[in-house]
């Protein structure tokens, strides 16, 4: 079982702090923009005697607000009855994967991608089989030669996570195209990540695995946490037409018993009605990355790629080892009595001689944060490349 | 993967709701008491304008609270850096079983036992064996030869739920003291359950896995689902002194991010200056067991042995096949508009030949509704065995 690339340097970060020490955390994806008011006042208006249980599956009405938002997006043949809300899109890859593999069965993914999928893997027993993205290239989508090759009659299925963690490439319409042909070939489960739908700054248009038209094959994973910026309240679902995969999803749901209630409330409540929030925060992280990216690409010796989606970078640094590099921020650096917090991008590659000088970095500050991050980022570069070891 | 023997059968209730047929719930644990008033009141406090992630390992203030908590049960050396706190119970018993074991290692607890452990245990790749508890014997802890005749090198853990679900059993301090020898003799761990610890009805002392003095074989299951009727907040923790469980449980709690924001205020709030409420959810229940047992015991055919914890009870049935009874009441019986609902016990068992003619029953209902439940059950009996088929 890997640790979390995103989490494992928290017991630094916390021992910085006690000394004082003010960290910009770039390493979480935990966006500063407020939670819709409507959401929060939800929250103060449940007006229950008992906090119970709610159905395995989740409350119809959080699920028949899913369908009309998915019905926005032009993807209108789901119904409720194909959507499971979990604790979170943690718990939807989770049981997506347990529901669809057996252990020993394998999976391709694209690296450099979210860590803790491979940790999901792992508790599965599921091999996970990657091709690899580059730096060079944007991140974009490997050709399907790659994918054919690691391609055994033990692999299940592809998981994509478009926009992606962390990189924030985005699958044009032709890429998932081709990922449909190659799925139908072999008969493969698709599982789409699509919790960063609507952080897509490119102008082609966003094509969701639901639209692809292979029911029996696609399982879309999502989420409220990152677009209504209430990460804490944990609700995510699974969404899918294939009807054995919601049945076996489900016995695992009812094993747990039932997904957050008060989250649930909140979520239901921030679906509808928070168009105008979503504009604004839509903006907000449009104009982050046109900012960070050009700053971090001002640095001598780093390289971000511009990410067309979600609100992460990986950004090459001239170091050679940037987890140490990371570590030495959190233990050693101090500029101002502030410091930053980066997520070392080794651990969202498999192949232990990828991304050994990337990091992981999360735009979810506000400008002047931002700002700072880039000031303590260049001066923490070149203390770190000058000290004396 | 089984089905839930608590859920399974809801589609069922479900639909006669759906025919406007009143349905008893005696299948599952949710209790009718409200929730603690300091708890809602913290609940409508709650005043934060993002509802961000909280720590892996869940809030500090939370387990300083758990801390005082299980002081106050003479527990004294429990500290917050041995609580981990998860999405309910249910994610605790996951959690400790994917870091105590590896796929093909093995589990023993006793039957009839808690269905959903078998479905975290498939989960994660453990087999079960499975010591057996008699209804004559009141569900007694089965004597240590028959635990001796399933350990096998590959046995790494007894997990104990006390008191007991479904059974209501308590373990004496005798049993205990010879459970711990057992598990020192073979170095086993000992998993126990003890989300129902303030509902026992004996008059002997309750002794907790923690009091045994066996900090690295030991590990606690609590949630404060049932003890504050919140179950649907979705909060519970894994207590343990072993570093090694604990570093290797943050693992998955760090994959999974973090536990749900909402319910951490309302369990923290919930701990503290609720002792008059403790009291009187008890002495509800003993009382609802009393009425409840003997209600029972005096339709023609049904037996249940007394519980001395919890609030459930496993009775034997005037029938061969109590599922199908379960089933034919929700599809079939209805007695002024209302029928009952009751899990099948047969699911509780790894013996498929056992427990066929046994129901777990919840007395989690007020007083004039088991009273009325009561009566439905000897009803529906009653047709049932003069149907014509």
């Amino acid at each position: 079982m890997p640790s979390s690339p995103i989490r494992k340097l928290a017991p630094l970060a916390n021992e910085a702090k006690r000394q004082g020490v003010k960290v910009y955390h770039l390493n979480i994806g935990q966006p500063d923009l407020p939670t819709p008011q409507k959401a929060l006042d939800a929250l103060k208006a449940i007006d229950r005697k008992t906090l119970e249980y709610s159905p395995s599956e989740g409350f119809l009405g959080l699920r028949e607000k899913m369908v009309g938002y998915y019905a926005k997006f032009g993807i209108t043949d789901i119904a409720p009855e194909n959507i499971i809300v979990t604790a979170g899109g943690s718990e939807a890859i989770l049981l997506t994967f347990l529901a669809c593999m057996n252990p020993g069965d394998e999976m391709i993914m694209v690296e450099p991608g979210y860590a803790n999928y491979i940790s999901f893997a792992v508790t599965a027993g599921i091999v996970v089989k990657t091709v690899t993205s580059y730096i060079e290239d944007g991140f974009k989508l490997p050709p399907m030669e790659a994918f054919e090759e690691v391609i055994t009659p033990r692999t299940r299925a592809i998981l994509l996570c478009n926009p992606g963690n962390p990189t924030g490439a985005v699958y044009s319409p032709e890429d998932l195209r081709k990922i449909r042909e190659l799925v139908l070939k072999h008969d493969l489960y698709l599982i789409s990540d699509e919790v960063y739908r609507e952080f897509v700054y490119t102008e082609e248009p966003y094509v969701s695995v639901m639209s692809l038209g292979i029911p029996d094959n696609a399982i879309l994973i999502d989420s409220v946490s990152k677009r209504y910026s209430e990460c804490g309240i944990r609700i995510g679902m699974i969404v899918t037409h294939n009807r054995l995969v919601y049945d076996t999803v489900m016995k695992y749901c009812q094993a747990r018993l039932s997904p957050p209630l008060l989250g649930q409330i909140v979520a239901e409540a921030s679906i509808e009605g928070t168009e105008e929030y979503s504009r604004e925060s839509y903006k907000e992280y449009k104009s982050r990355r046109d900012f960070f990216i050009k700053g971090l690409n001002s640095i001598p010796g780093v390289y971000s790629p511009m990410p067309h989606g979600a609100f992460y970078t990986v950004a090459s640094l001239p170091v050679a080892d940037a987890e140490d590099f990371c570590r030495w921020c959190l233990t050693d650096f101090r500029m101002d009595g502030e410091t930053v917090m980066m997520a070392p991008a080794a651990g969202f590659y498999r192949n232990p001689d990828l991304g050994r000088n990337q990091v992981r970095l999360a735009y979810v500050l506000c400008r002047e944060d931002l700002q700072r991050s880039l000031m303590l980022i260049r001066g923490a570069l070149k203390a770190y490349n000058h000290r004396e070891v």
